[in-house]
């Protein structure tokens, strides 16, 4: 499944084409919208998540509720866009002082803003950060959905949850079950802990009193992932390899772990692997999970279980150090409007993105032309599985 | 620049081709043999080391110590391959009683053993772990050196250390400077800290003489990179997340982070971002690098700083609980030679997948046909980068 | 850069991506409607395209009138999406009497309508159709137009004509000047001499009248391409492979050449190759162009030329034998409204995937971030052209 | 199936590596250095095709016989490389006075000589001639036969003959039978005429007695290709434009045809596409097959036909105008050893790139990791085909 998005945050809207997506999948658009609105939701974001209420609108590749094996393309609009409209101006305007004093020129320390400045050489640092922003990741949300839907088709289940949200740590990670599932969705952190999740908002809003902004920690597991997708054969067949590309391309995201990850380095040998045992008609599986559903770059049949950290969020109340581009002056960093902490909202996209590389190793072993066909191949390798 | 790797860990040798690798490049042989030894080198390698002492054979792409553009192909021999030529015949042997004998039937917790049998299903675990095995590595150090020559003619560096092994931790980050540099290499364990280094060692010593094996980390800094490498326009073309790939890809490595990482989520963004400077002749410039060289997933000419965790080596003394492929009863995990802790080692494969992630990035951005004209493209912008 | 295309022939429209386009090109909107427009006409094309003027609508990627390094989305809306809304309705509809009879049954010969059931398993060929149709190129073309914006800031053009329609055969290849170039724009069937195009014209309707539908053939030249595009080193570096196979996805083109093409095997080694001279100043050149600019895979200086042949329109107002996919009983292929010819549409096609193509190797070479860059690079490469 | 060849003509010799090749399939060598001398032969070949009699070395992918899923890699070692040592030494020289007289200068028309020069910066234009030569496709072909061991375990078999040398025509095509086939192979010109092939032969003796080369045609059929392997959903995906790529890649191909390709064009609609019928048990099957196999770039279940037409060999005996590369003057072309006509052997490295193309085609939809797994979802399909 190769997919590319597109979208400034300001401008008309998001959009995305999903290309080999099989033909034959029921696709609920219900599904979609509320998928796009988990991502909305979390205490810490600023206003405009309530301003606009993200909806899919699908163009093509579904037709009379089923994918139909073209590409599926969509549009998520941006609500606010009539307030935007002369400055996200597509067409070209004659610079007036108006427009010149509308210019971005202090780049934001932490965000794309310089990098971006010195590589594309814009006149105006809006170019950069219109893009830069982190709500692209609402496209690879509705993208994400797609996926999930062909997944669950095949038992396999995406979760995620807060771990860390400033110097607030969760302190032992979550065991998976309906109580605490529902109690991650209810929660306004994703804190799967209600009173770890009680400190983490009170947390962001001490920050947001300080002018301040919070990074945090997530975790997305993967349920009933068979055993053998992705290889140690070449470097990059390998699906921790991949999974990792996958979650540092999530805006803010510094650093990311599989299983045990960070905390592997301290354990030794022997008391970190997995033991290997059998039984007649499941085939094998583990007791413990530490290596996170990965052994050389192949799964091993247990859950996938992935950690992020993410850093602050750039864009503080209480200005930074920066330089302005056009005089080189010394100034404080501009304050687009912004959220305190995004970790709930990033764990969202984790599950999106985690989603699609499952999905994509799926395919390549099953085949991308039509569901039917896709899971014919798929039950005869859990067969296999059972009894090998 | 592509590169495919081959080869099995006790049959013929190593192979590797590398496409895309430019003309009129000045390749030193010795270099890269030199950065062989380096992989081989560390406290805590098994006795194989010793034994083979790896050199690169050039098949194609150089002529008269200069690349003609062709691709790159080369060998590294197996030294022992004589011994190992009858398990490893490539031609078709009977099945007699000695084979069956041979065959691996108890898969490693840890290792892609047990993926890998249920992946590609052979009728004995050896088939899974000649190319599963680390040794591929040696052919990515032998690629990643011909990446560092080039980025060498562009004043751009990289290095490493191990800052972890086991239990015991370099208690701040290392400053590269030339004295340092020499400690490192002169190190076994490649630690800048005399002191942590010679705890590093004891460490081994004692879990070698438990039976047991150790993990750790390391870290890969490479200064000079220009600013403006990688985007965040689509999710795939961040250096970052591309970098992240990278490491994953490094066997037995289950964490990775840029900058300050996982360090990242308990503090503010005032005090995590770097703030921006200016000076004339040098162009924007920061006195912090927390962000560890990249920012929106573009490079923001700071040094990049990398550090990956790697779990302990899976194959211990003391076996683990397995179960028997073929009979399907509980046994004790197979012990293949193996080393006790390979970070050392897997800190110089780190520079080599940096060097190859960088050099794929410049390369995109200057061009891949000649080394003049690279020269010229890269010198423009870097003199543009200083006006800006 | 890369692209996604996506959209049905009676859905809500068609969409577009484009990734990696460089930032500080000014767009302009109405020569990409013209593109469109020039794909539209061509005598023999059915009554759609006069119903539907396709028109561009840019969401993203183009901020006042200049790219910003984002990627670039866009929509061409079909115009009679309201008169289809019911039957490629995106949302499932309870299936009843009336779309039961809707259904489309009989695969067309010629067209994917067989093997596409056959892959994507729908129980209306209406769900191939949509997509499989030459529709699809519209979108093409806009993505080719915005390549040829940038070749033209380079002193590359693109130009197309048809040399054949039917039975009707251009006599000698064009000589393409001003005047010549005039002509093609004001024939109806875009052929560059007045009386063989008059001819074309005739055939068509000859045609049209037996119910019948032609096939031909088209040139694409550009000019103004250096030498060094492409490369012999790896199959799959060589601009011959890459622009073959861009030209054969173009719907019912079922014949490539370059140069001369299909008519080199009849010439001996002495007649046939294109003898090398020097102009201080302009350097290395050549007085024929028989080889189509590429020799070893790689431009040379000389202008490309590419040849396409096309099949008649499948769908005919003669039916064809088929077969009902549902009954299995013997059947006349459905009749879709259809076009008699579009040897001259397909030649604008041309032009577009042309550009593609041709831009790809571009930005391989001279990068692909910011016009001023590329530019900078582009003129520096031409000067050593001009003096080696 | 990805792969990379590299060597140099008279190098050490030519190196491949083969990457997702399934394991647990049988790897006949005998069979590949069949391939590889199938290549070999042909009336009109330089002497050097009876030095040299290629053989594989397998280094690394296949153990006891069958591929185990790891990157398979081999050398065809260069026999005559001893006499070429001192000339394509990969160690830097000193330049001396021969090595300087030994230097090519005079770039070849018709080769990748001028434009790999012009790209590549060499001072020598051996630097590029050793890469550019044909003598590459031996490492295509013996991957093709790697390929083509899998397409025999699905049914499907690649075959190919010359229809045209220079002048001489073969005048209808081929009907493929076992008579045919061993007629084909006995005769020297690969051709399946015996009084066709004879005037071939004398064709090539003239040519050669003049000094001159020829060029020619020859046409690649797959049978047994089911139904539904590329797509029309995205401009990529469709199968004719991806073969049309392989073909233009042989080096001197200069057009390309799918079915009646460029014979196409002066037929109507109705006289064209293959007429669909069906029988219970067999499924929907054509009695024609001017298609090629392909409609919508989809497979059609009919024979794949690709036709390929041949530039004649640019080096001649009776030399061509060029210019010296550093004095500028005029002069005659340079003679490497050359054959006269290679229409023969290019047929064989047709075979092969067809047997690769289908392979990724059926690997994309049948999976690529184990051979057993891959048959049982083949056959399922195959099943499907019958009675859909």
């Amino acid at each position: 499944m190769r997919y590319l998005t597109a979208g400034e945050s300001h401008g008309k809207g998001l959009a995305g084409i999903i290309d080999d997506y099989p033909s034959g999948v029921s696709i609920g658009i219900d599904f979609l919208n509320e998928e796009l609105a988990r991502r909305q939701k979390g205490f810490g974001r600023g206003k405009r998540m309530s301003i606009e209420k993200d909806a899919i609108e699908i163009i093509s590749g579904v037709r009379k509720g089923k994918s139909i094996g073209s590409p599926i393309s969509f549009i998520i609009q941006n609500k606010d866009w009539c307030s935007w409209k002369e400055i996200m101006d597509i067409n070209p305007t004659r610079s007036n002082d108006k427009d010149l004093k509308n210019r971005l020129l202090n780049p934001r320390p932490g965000h794309a803003d310089l990098p971006g400045f010195l590589k594309y050489r814009p006149d105006d640092i809006r170019d950069i950060i219109e893009r830069s922003s982190a709500r692209e990741t609402a496209a690879r949300v509705c993208i994400g959905g797609f996926a999930k839907i062909i997944l669950k088709l095949m038992g396999i289940n995406v979760f995620s949850y807060v771990s860390q949200i400033g110097k607030i740590i969760l302190n032992k990670d979550a065991v998976l079950n309906d109580i605490i599932l529902t109690e991650i969705e209810r929660s306004e952190v994703r804190c799967p802990d209600k009173n770890t999740g009680k400190k983490m908002r009170e947390e962001i809003i001490k920050a947001k009193k300080q002018g301040d902004s919070l990074g945090g920690k997530f975790k997305v597991i993967a349920t009933g992932v068979p055993a053998g997708l992705g290889s140690y054969s070449q470097w990059d067949r390998r699906i921790d390899g991949r999974i990792a590309c996958a979650f540092m391309s999530i805006p803010s995201v510094k650093a990311v772990e599989i299983g045990d990850g960070s905390n592997v380095s301290g354990k030794t040998g022997t008391k970190f692997h997995d033991e290997i045992h059998y039984k007649s008609g499941t085939g094998f599986y583990r007791k413990t999970n530490r290596a996170g559903g990965v052994e050389g770059g192949i799964t091993n049949g247990e859950s996938i279980v992935i950690g992020a950290w993410m850093k602050p969020i750039p864009t503080t109340a209480i200005g930074l150090h920066t330089v302005n581009i056009r005089t080189k002056k010394s100034d404080k960093s501009l304050k687009e409007r912004s959220d305190i902490c995004a970790v709930p909202s990033a764990s969202i996209v984790g599950e999106a993105v985690l989603s699609i590389e499952i999905l994509n190793f799926i395919q390549e072993k099953f085949g991308r032309d039509n569901m039917e066909e896709i899971l014919e191949n798929f039950n005869c390798y859990k067969k296999y599985l059972e009894k090998v």
